[in-house]
């Protein structure tokens, strides 16, 4: 082998599907057994390169081919899923790094001008412990320590057990930091996960950055009222206070161009004779401009003063979660824009509506570009998510031509 | 004494809160000791005027005073609270009967015109079985006997154990029927539970029957969707079909005159990051007019496959539970609204939501009329449920007045 063989990406994904996969999908829960074997198998897969490679403080894995310059460049993934996930979502990258690995080991005799790396970051998709992330953001030094201290999975055992069963201390998880010291840049290919590059009719897609999020809970309480006995006038219906929400949200989304989701609803008394007391409803707000954000959240607020007002009942307000938008390198998003013109004749800059371990490397400081290739349906985190293997075939030479590129800066920094 | 004692009615009430209530309200839930102790009450009530008194065969108590012609007035209420209830629903009812059997008893010197007779029905809430009406469609013979025999309390406990443990044999329920042979009409006075009366400044109306009432589940089914990456006219979005319905039903309600309540709401998957795939609603509905209750139902229908389609969603109704309006006799409407009229010198016609004894005494064929007297706050099944003390008093009249005209009526037939 001489060159890049993107379908040999596509045997390499259909491999560890075999590997880890049942009929529901992809079962490689991080810390998981089968997420040890899908593990054991990338390192192999790495020996063959050969290429050093280890695991850091944090659990994630680490390949890499020392250039002539100290300076690295990173490409990262996971190979992690959700329970009954896609074959796609996370493998991609780090098979396709790993290919680029194997063309880059060939081309520069073993010695290219600067440090490449591969990265599988572990636990991206937190579907064990209920957190993100862990990986890239404890490497990033964001990871909050008490809070994942007392993480439990569904079986009670807390997090730090599971990874001491895995012999990593989670006292130390952030000594993986300084895995990063020598990084110039970071690059991710992902599939979407939405179906905007579908919408498009394009395979492939620059990433501005990823949301900011605004995560909140919204309560009406009105008053519980016989359906019977009480006229619709003197009715003080929470539901009804709640329910004007999800129109609204649509209307707010279009005005800012952002996505509002209610993804729960709550109501007690709850009977079907009774009007509802109380209705608690879950907000989540995502969009890539903080102003606009922010925007968003006051017009939510404002409306759901106004149907409280007009429904006759109270209401509030309780932050979930938020996280500023993060936004990627200016000059790898017009690079990763080239490389996709290039390969494809057309490109598009889109933002990720999900987070990603990208985010982690962007705001310890380290510029970040990720690319998207299309997703059929939109849908991930299921086993009908997949890519057409053209589409997949268009963004391992793609992200080769970025990770040349990046080559190129990374070897003329001073 | 000589004379009708509204008072009396008003002393006896707060005679059996006192020994029946606690800081939370009422609690002679049918079938328990505290509800066996205020029958005791009511028993020695009837000894004291004195009048013979017995148990029929559903446990429902029966005081008679033997007139002229044994063709009987029967006057009803039920002694039997819903946990924390209040000191009137019910119980209301069978002490105003209780005081005008006094006066009747003095006033015809023992030998009223027609046979009189005051029954307290067991079991009208239903709070401890789940089944409302007990006693009274045991009597009218309506009562679901393969139903009835499966119900079990909290605790395990079922209908037919806890009847025997009172010397009730669930299997002769329906013996109870003989009770009703020589009845000539029904009267019933009760709390409205609803602020209509109190809406209109009035003290008393004369009840039109019972809502019919038509109770249903709606589930729209769309497509969980990452609320990050799914673009808002991508969505398959149960819970904005679900929450269009709420306003809806309030133009139905209007539209037609009736009332409408969604009462619950449920979503799937139900977690803040996900588009609503399942939304599950409860819709009750009630309307006086048939007619109008069938067309409500059928504008309720309509307006969900139009949510649906305009959602892009899929929706399935399923019926819960469904009951006929039962309208009162039209003479005996007209004649509680005379008396309400002599009494209070304006009166109202109106309907009932809730369903009452009354409807099943209706419902077995004997004329039947009901009288409501204003709620303060327009609310029950609380213990902040109150009617003022000189409302109540005007109710007691009224009541006399109806019982004197019926009593000539009876005493009137061929």
């Amino acid at each position: 082998m001489t060159s890049l063989d993107p379908a040999r990406v596509i045997s390499d994904l259909k491999e560890l599907r075999q590997l880890t996969g049942d009929q529901d999908g992809s079962q490689r829960i991080a810390f998981t057994p089968l997420w040890c074997a899908a593990r054991l198998w990338l390192k192999a897969k790495c020996d063959e390169i050969p290429i050093e490679n280890h695991r850091d403080a944090a659990g994630n894995f680490w390949a890499t081919l020392p250039g002539e310059s100290h300076r690295e460049l990173l490409i990262g993934g996971h190979i992690d899923s959700v329970p009954n996930g896609g074959w796609l979502d996370g493998c991609l990258n780090l098979l396709a790094g790993l290919e680029i690995l194997r063309r880059i080991h060939h081309h520069y005799k073993g010695k290219p001008p600067v440090t490449i790396r591969l990265v599988d970051w572990a636990d991206e998709e937190g579907a064990r412990f209920g957190k993100s992330l862990f990986g890239s953001s404890a490497c990033a030094g964001t990871l909050d320590m008490n809070e994942a201290r007392g993480l439990k999975d569904k079986d009670g055992i807390e997090l730090p057990a599971a990874l001491r069963s895995l012999g990593i201390d989670f006292e130390k998880v952030k000594n993986s930091g300084v895995e990063l010291k020598n990084a110039a840049a970071y690059i991710e290919l992902h599939i979407e996960q939405g179906p905007v590059l579908l919408d498009k009719g394009l395979a492939l897609g620059a990433v501005l950055g990823t949301f900011g999020v605004e995560r909140h809970s919204i309560t009406f309480t009105g008053q519980a009222a016989h359906s019977g006995s009480t006229p619709m006038n003197r009715r003080r219906d929470a539901f009804l206070a709640a329910a004007l929400m999800s129109p609204e949200i649509y209307e707010i989304a279009k005005r800012h161009g952002g996505v509002c989701t209610i993804g729960s609803c709550n109501t007690k008394p709850g009977i079907v004779t009774s009007v509802v007391e109380e209705c608690r409803i879950t907000l989540d707000q995502r969009h890539l401009d903080a102003t606009a954000l922010a925007a968003m959240l006051a017009d939510a607020k404002s409306a759901s003063a106004r149907f409280a007002r007009d429904c006759n009942v109270n209401f509030r307000w309780e932050r979930l979660w938020q996280i500023d938008p993060i936004l990627f390198d200016p000059q790898l998003i017009n690079w990763c824009d080239e490389v996709i013109q290039e390969t494809c004749g057309t490109t598009m800059r889109l933002p990720s509506g999900p987070l990603h371990d990208a985010a982690e490397v962007s705001l310890s400081g380290i510029p970040t570009v990720m690319m998207f290739v299309q997703s059929l349906q939109g849908i991930s985190h299921n086993k009908i998510e997949d890519t057409k293997e053209e589409h997949i075939e268009l963004s391992v030479v793609a992200l080769d031509r970025l990770a040349e590129k990046m080559m190129r800066w990374i070897a003329s920094m001073k």
